[in-house]
């Protein structure tokens, strides 16, 4: 596999300049935790670097160790915001490996007993219930 | 939910003090990677921290930024030693989040155009196909 470059015209590059909106959670010198607009479940959200790397093939280490402490911090908040009983983190990377968008994120799923996760259908969740969604996450945060 | 404790029966703390045997793939001051034993691709692997932690929830920050280091080494690895188109990471949380073994493990699987993950079927691989995997990916670290 030829390794590609960072194309900083991905949607999580334009969030990150303000230039798209999104439900914003986290943000600390580093990284950036948003609500994924696509859930596989009630609170999936996502964790980006504020430093340009395409996935974990070229991330800086310590970029990377940055994102996975907010990363923490999001699976901590969303066990809390949901009472959730578990959490699933996953990581995408090249077409093949699952990725869509090519900014790094690490996806953070609560799960619960019993509920298998929604397939990737596409469909954008509504406005409304992101945002209560979202609220949950960041009084669980505080 | 609440905390459960670290409980060091679990598969992977009998590993690392070599109480059970692992296709053994990469090894430094603070982490272990070896091959998963029911892998969902071929060189399906697996990254632990030497230092106990159930999962995600409480593993120590600069413990799971080490264990992403090596999960980045490994990623590198296997796309060269399979000739992979991605990789997919997954890391698992309490039974509701995927986890069976409770001592935190990153997966790290190669991914290839248009052939979907196998399923988690409870089979053990061949031992033999899982050496000459582990080969692979030790050949491709160096």
């Amino acid at each position: 596999m030829t390794a590609p470059q960072y194309d900083d015209s991905n949607v999580f590059a334009k969030i990150l300049r303000g230039e798209l909106p999104a439900e914003r959670l986290y943000e600390d010198e580093h990284t950036l935790a948003i609500m994924d607009i696509m859930p596989r479940g009630d609170g999936h959200c996502l964790v980006i670097p504020k430093a340009p790397a395409r996935n974990i093939l070229d991330v800086d280490p310590s970029s990377l160790a940055q994102v996975m402490e907010t990363t923490q911090k999001l699976a901590r908040a969303v066990i809390k915001a949901f009472s959730a009983d578990g959490v699933t983190i996953q990581q995408f990377n090249e077409s093949a490996g699952g990725q869509v968008v090519f900014h790094l994120h690490v996806h953070v799923i609560p799960r619960f007993d019993g509920v298998a996760m929604k397939p990737h259908t596409g469909t954008m969740e509504d406005a409304d219930v992101l945002k209560a969604n979202a609220g949950k996450i960041r009084a669980a945060l505080d």
